[in-house]
């Protein structure tokens, strides 16, 4: 393919992707193939010779678009958001144009420099501590890993290496193998699955505490659970807190937790994945109070910050633990340039990296931190203003409510809630996952697209009754829905809207 | 920004993406800007409103560009290539508008069937055992991972579980942790650098074993390796082999390694990054001989095939042990469709991950398998032709010539080539970097971009030849350049050529 070629299929797919973004709404949430739906369209081999573009967009529309699961629907409200964002995808293309792999200084000035100050404004919106900051004076600073789950291996890892120096500096005739045997890491047993994983990975035993009934883990849980490994002769060493579970959102008790960590010499780890984009709003920080206890932060944008997907952002207080962690130079890496700026292979797993600190440039300067923040703010809404309708339906309950996510269930046997979601699951017109909340199954309702408005919201409401209507006859009459695709929604009036419906209870 | 702006700013990006690649030729490989330059031209905080997108196309070139190391220059012959390709730029786009998180089945079809699919058609391109392959009857199958580093590790961690679990089937009284104490990795101490950093991570003791003169680890260094831990009573359990080592793309001895590792128990790895992508071409298959004995093979598509990165191919022959080693279910992952096919996420490290297989698919089929042989066996030209040119000039020493990487030195001393290397740098107009062969200093000289033509290596070894005039006096008359932006590149006649002057030395 030359230029010239590269031209019109660029530009072709350019439209596509306008296109599918526009008409998304149109289609299915849930694909309706079947497991192995694509190998009777696909060739068993390659192509011997090359094809002309207009073949393989062709294809796209007949082989693969009948089996995706349109995550930037308006009608998805499973997991958490996994952000699609137009001047993102533009900024992805210039990376992959580029084409550097910016392991080093030198590999990548632009790579690296940019990297830096998108971390240094990032870190600043979210009035994360100073001292994370690579503009701060210390040995602080941020990177962008690929995932939340690579951020807490990481920083599990630096963990580990830091105990294990420090205890053979004091005395050497322990072997490093004794001690890692009796590293002990936390968690709350709402945490990410992925918490499990670092675990797992990093071979650290990883204690999954008991939450609250808010889902939140609280600091006597903590206290009780190092005070006995400490008994035991084990090293307590790690703690990931979350900042928003996976389930229900729920925050674990920073001012509670951060205290202990310190007094105990724990590495505090935050996994805010999901809800660390609401820090950029000033009204909701409150939510990290005691994130200046921690010792390691992250938070994805390629979930609620308009940033695809990979560009999970990271920051540490000492980076020094992550270059004696993760350091193996050999000549080839080597380069004539000192500086104090980061070899970013050293804060990291594999070694080499993409040019992702454009997407979140080109991002932050064409929605500006306004058009963010108004962003999250819609969608906190609502899912307000989708717990309202709930709430209206007496053979509803409304479980939970935190963020962009509320959870919800048909009043009775958990059997009810579930086979709410079957029915709806086969319907494919929306996409919702169940999780346990105080032991009961409730089905989770995420504002995952940067598209959803008040129209989707109600539109989905309408499904859920319709399928309910099946399961438990209605008692009151439903709210007239509100449908249409160009409504023009107004945060403000529903938020105050939801609050009257409140007060009015 | 709405559809209509993504419209103008995508196209916008196609063409600057395009002139970019076309005039790239015209930039110095090496930026000229110091450490720190960019902070300069940021300003300290993200803006407060969005910004129009022509602001921020314009940026780029006044702030991004300037400190750009081009990797895809044809004057760029560091490290290995970084691929770069318009159908995969194109193929990349796709993927950020479909903005899929592929964990399940369910989360994406197409994006978990396309992966299956193009794994097979590549893994019998490259005439991989038939068990590696998920459309043999096995538990075999392939995988997309984001880098070899990636690949070395999860493939350490499945070989670990698997020995602990074995051994503890065996003997549930031994604790994990003792056993995880006693085992023990190999590779040569030519291997990559990820290599030593999966051990590092994976807690696994990793032994760089001394390779033979030629850079090739050979089977009695191994066995003799195995037989002193098997006697301190240690248990070797995982050995990674490199089929074209970083420094002079060495291929280790894997008829000698293979049947040790398969007598021993040892899981045999194959990283293959670089080179595996030159076995699409049956007249190099030789040069994998043994490969039957591996239980994992991993090679870069986004090294020398093409793909950008991050595209980096896995193959097991028994996927169950990366399942045993990651599975961490959980309540919100699950999903009702029971199949066949593979729930990627078992098989990684991260929970997330995005569309890849689309843009390997994009490469495929626009190049054709024709397109792909026809890249490589005109880099492999070129690499021999320039091989030829400092055969010529009696002041060199033609160290190793592999695949599309010939190393090279100036007789003497090693300071000659550290200062040649020294001053090529500095002039910014190639890119070459050095590796230590049989203990004395060579400077790599790699074909890296897709664009390199025989004028970019004539030009090339004039600029080199320039700077070695100046450390040693020219010996014999520099061969005349060729130099010329359209010059057409037959490889046969270059190849054949290369072999008519190197028979008649």
């Amino acid at each position: 393919m030359d230029a010239d070629q590269f031209r019109q299929f660029g530009k072709a797919m350019i439209d596509y992707i306008a296109d599918y973004q526009e008409t998304i709404r149109d289609r299915k949430v849930l694909p309706s193939v079947e497991p192995g739906y694509l190998q009777h369209l696909l060739p068993d081999e390659a192509p011997q010779k090359g094809e002309p573009w207009q073949e393989i967009l062709k294809d796209v529309d007949r082989i693969i678009m009948p089996g995706v699961t349109h995550w930037q629907s308006p009608n998805f409200h499973a997991y958490y958001p996994t952000a699609c964002s137009y001047p993102s995808i533009v900024g992805d293309m210039l990376s992959g144009a580029i084409a550097c792999v910016g392991f080093s200084w030198m590999a990548g000035p632009a790579c690296t420099e940019l990297e830096v100050a998108m971390m240094n404004w990032l870190g600043k919106l979210l009035h994360l501590p100073e001292e994370f900051l690579n503009c701060s004076e210390g040995p602080g600073g941020g990177v962008i890993q690929g995932s939340a789950s690579e951020a807490s291996l990481v920083a599990l890892l630096a963990a580990k290496d830091k105990f294990v120096r420090s205890i053979r500096e004091k005395d050497p005739t322990i072997p490093a193998a004794e001690i890692k045997g009796k590293l002990v890491a936390y968690s709350s047993d709402q945490s990410n699955s992925s918490v499990e994983k670092a675990g797992l990975i990093g071979s650290m035993m990883m204690r999954l505490l008991p939450s609250d009934e808010d889902g939140a883990l609280r600091g006597t849980t903590l206290q009780e659970a190092v005070r006995k490994d400490r008994e035991a002769g084990l090293i307590p060493c790690f703690f990931i807190a979350s900042l928003g579970t996976t389930g229900t959102c729920a925050f674990d008790n920073l001012e509670e937790i951060g205290p202990i960590c310190q007094e105990e010499g724990i590495w505090l780890h935050i996994d805010a994945a999901y809800a660390g984009t609401v820090f950029i709003c000033p009204e909701y920080r409150y939510l990290m109070k005691g994130v200046e206890y921690s010792d390691s932060f992250n938070f994805n944008t390629h979930k609620w910050m308009l940033c695809n997907f990979d560009c999970s952002c990271m920051w540490v207080k000492d980076a020094r633990y992550l270059m004696d962690a993760f350091n193996v130079d050999r000549i080839y890496l080597k380069h004539n340039k000192t500086s104090h700026l980061p070899d970013y292979r050293h804060w990291q797993i594999p070694l080499g990296r993409r040019f992702r600190a454009l997407k979140l440039w080109f991002v932050l300067r064409s929605y500006g931190v306004e058009g963010i923040q108004e962003h999250v703010r819609k969608d906190i809404a609502l899912a307000k203003y989708f717990e309202s309708l709930v709430k209206q339906d007496e053979r509803f309950e409304a479980c939970t409510l935190s963020l962009g996510l509320a959870t919800f269930r048909l009043k009775g046997d958990d059997s009810l809630t579930q086979k709410l979601l079957d029915k709806i699951t086969a319907d494919k017109t929306l996409y919702l996952i169940p999780c346990y909340y105080r032991e009961r199954l409730v089905a989770r309702f995420v504002i995952a697209s940067r598209m959803t408005q008040k129209s989707d919201v109600d539109f989905a409401w309408s499904v859920i009754c319709e399928h309910a209507d099946q399961i438990v006859a209605p008692k009151i009459k439903k709210m007239e829905s509100v449908i249409g695709d160009k409504y023009k929604f107004d945060a403000i009036k529903i938020t105050t809207n939801t609050e009257c419906l409140e007060k009015s209870k």
